[in-house]
């Protein structure tokens, strides 16, 4: 499969065909959509918003091929006028957008997208395929890298994930959410990431005993010498091969060496592992595992003491395991109607798919000591209203998203800042891509700016996302409007 | 993103490590790999094996390329000798694989690959990330269509994809396993598989009404009019304007239009629906639902007679939902020595990951009415022996492959035929890649051979693979050599 991506037929076939509907009603309506999340990925109190690099990239580089127009051409469903207009396509519209890393909750707008109804609404599925996943991975590693308490966590699951781009685009997402390293060479390439790696069983099964596997590997990697013991028998077989291989190292003045373990109990083996390396005079080796490990996994074994250093996950952080998709959507809030913008809402007989209409942003607001204290909705006609009580240190009312007349006054906080922050004007970047390191490293500060609650694996303190006393009344308005 | 993928480094680095270690140790070696699943995904009783294509594809383009060098020459870890051997590396072996599309069962070898110890290292995780996916997804739309009774399935998963070749190749196994049509037009335009839409909440918000957006719709695409109903309220609003609509087409004399429920009790909805359709005229309408639907909610629809005509499935079908990931390995099971193949195990602290030795194939065993009875593993060194007493009609007797001595005997068979073929000799192809509607009918044909009771969503009969006497006395009397 070695051929580029198109994204723009990487696109579910009705954003075309609502586009071509566009072209032939209201070519130059003006629209802003948002894109958000209803749902916090694994039961959890936060998430790591992560794709937007990418996804510019491919937005700046948006276009319609000959061979992608005939392809639309034969369905019968595109007339000519709308074709000629899509080989002529370029996104030229505004995006602002959340900082790459940023931590993130449910209902607030990650992105907003201004430009024609027609490109806003080609960007919905190539968007919601980018962050909905890389935000997925992010924020699974971040909950995986908390739990770890600063070991080394290794990204191993290529050859379970959804794909190549699965495993590719999912290395970059695991890397910025707290992974040290992963064993897929093409992301270490492409991305810069730290490429880590063991033995497989395969290499002992290929030796005429375990001893012989584990010598030929250490005369070859003397420096990086990390033996899989559970192939026959890790007590009796493994660890006494290793700790003999061990003990040459250190002849040669050698003390960078350990074991992984891949199966069984890991909590025992690892302390029958430890012990033996106490008495045998090998006890700077160290102990990686692996093995179907996730933030659960490791929170359970660093409970019994587990003397554990380091971690190889695989399937369950690269396909988010049994949460696999975030469940982002991308909806329009306000549209152009004789040149002004009136606000957009989508109602639903689920009310919790109801959405928060208008031009929106949100202010983020921390305690003096960075702690967050609470995310707020705004109306960006209402933001200098806003910003001047907030220069003033006025007390600032915050009304729950849906719960009648619901709120809290924020008497006190440190800093606000808005999240959403312009990234792309008519169509061109604004900045250059970030470092993946300096993204990282957001997410990390992100990640420390929350509340042990937050952080919780069980019932998770819920993070406020609250709406303006403005922003609720409009929404209170529109419902009304549409159920006297 | 739009980026040649390159096969060779999409590999975990282990891979090239030990193709290293195999290089400076004993470069000319073969060695003979199975790859195969421990564990049905999803509860099930079956899965579809897919992938192959697209694999073979990739194997006869393995190649590093100058840049590929260069990375791993940065790494310091590889030495010149070795980087220059890979410049000019090509896999040079034989791969034999069941049919793409076959029915098949955990532990029986769906892929057998013969070579160089390296080549056939290297190949590992590339076939492991593209097998494992698409046999998840192949078998998730498989049981997806079996519970539809007939009715055509939409894939509609792209927005919540694991990246962009989530997407594809989820696409294409989704087509293979018994999805009818998908939204995604790039896996259309690669894949030839056909396309499908309705419209989205956005197009119906950027009207003024509900009904304006509906009549537009209608003037573009009066031969497929499926209106959303379920922006502002189905009942009261989105149906009844959706009859207005549907009693204009009847008038030019189309009779081909429906809606699309997608929030609320689609069983509620659907009805009512259906009977509003009936007293208005409208009876010709069709309804489509989507809404997180997958085999468990189609089928809970079905038992309560919902008057649906087609089901769009989104996330769950293109993820795998709660089941991610295929528990598929790729394990060494007979390594060179002196010239000759000795068979390898390798045997595990977790028993039900011990392996099955040496160089085998399966026999698939049929009743005469071509309904499937057993699978069952053979040396290919007592093929002729097997054969010779099956054309005798003699019965066979099929051990259990861990219980002790527990076996049944084969006493009428109508049909027996090997499950893997050979596909790739000396790294060439032995055919042209086969045309996608001819997999998924191999693949509708497979469910058509199972037993219902293979095929229960719930408990479902375990389908029989076993082994012969020799294969299961090679197995026990190498297990005894490591723990006697």
């Amino acid at each position: 499969m070695p051929e580029e991506i198109n994204h723009a037929l990487l696109t579910d076939l009705y954003e075309l065909t609502m586009m071509q509907g566009y072209f032939f009603t209201d070519p130059n309506k003006e629209a802003v959509f948002d894109m958000f999340f209803r749902r916090q990925p694994f039961g959890g109190g936060f998430s790591i918003f992560a794709g937007l690099d990418p996804l510019l990239d491919a937005v700046e580089n948006l276009h319609f091929g000959g061979d992608d127009l005939d392809y639309l051409d034969r369905q019968q469903i595109f007339k000519k006028e709308f074709l000629d207009a899509l080989a002529n396509f370029a996104f030229k519209g505004d995006i602002y957008a959340a900082g790459e890393g940023s931590v993130v909750f449910p209902n607030e707008p990650l992105l907003r997208v201004h430009g024609n109804i027609m490109e806003t609404q080609l960007l919905e599925t190539m968007l919601l395929n980018t962050v909905n996943f890389q935000t997925l991975i992010a924020t699974k590693a971040a909950r995986i890298k908390n739990v770890a308490a600063g070991d080394a966590i290794m990204e191993f699951g290529l050859r379970r994930a959804q794909g190549e781009n699965g495993a590719l685009s999912g290395a970059r997402a695991a890397f910025i959410g707290g992974a040290d390293a992963t064993s897929n060479v093409l992301a270490g390439k492409r991305y810069g990431i730290p490429i880590a790696g063991t033995m497989a069983h395969g290499w002992i099964m290929n030796f005429a005993t375990e001893l012989e596997a584990f010598q030929a590997y250490a005369n070859l990697y003397p420096g990086n010498c990390i033996l899989l013991v559970d192939t026959f028998d890790t007590l009796k077989s493994g660890i006494p091969n290793a700790i003999t291989i061990f003990k040459q190292l250190q002849k040669k003045g050698i003390h960078k060496f350990g074991i992984r373990l891949d199966s069984g109990d890991l909590h025992y083996l690892s302390k029958e592992a430890r012990a033996m390396f106490g008495r045998e005079g090998v006890a700077e080796a160290k102990i990686y595992v692996s093995n179907e490990l996730d933030e659960w996994g490791i929170t359970q074994l660093k409970k019994d003491n587990a003397p554990i250093d380091a971690w190889g996950v695989g399937t369950r952080l690269i396909t988010g395991d049994k949460d696999p998709a975030l469940s982002g959507v991308y909806k329009i809030v306000a549209r152009q109607e004789n040149g002004e913008f009136i606000p957009t809402i989508k109602i639903s007989d689920n009310p919790e798919k109801t959405t928060n209409p208008g031009i929106k942003n949100v202010m983020r607001f921390a305690a003096p000591d960075g702690k967050l204290l609470a995310d707020l909705l705004y109306l960006e006609d209402e933001k200098d209203e806003l910003l001047q009580r907030l220069a003033a240190g006025q007390p600032i009312r915050l009304f729950h998203p849906s719960i009648d007349y619901t709120h809290f006054d924020l008497e006190e906080y440190g800093t606000f800042k808005p999240l959403l922050e312009p990234v792309m004007r008519r169509g061109k970047r604004l900045q250059p891509p970030k470092p993946l390191p300096e993204i990282k490293a957001a997410a990390a500060a992100g990640v420390d700016a929350l509340w042990p609650g937050n952080k919780s694996l069980i019932n998770p303190l819920r993070y406020k996302v609250s709406l303006t006393q403005r922003l609720k009344q409009l929404k209170f308005d529109m419902l009304r409007e549409y159920h006297p």
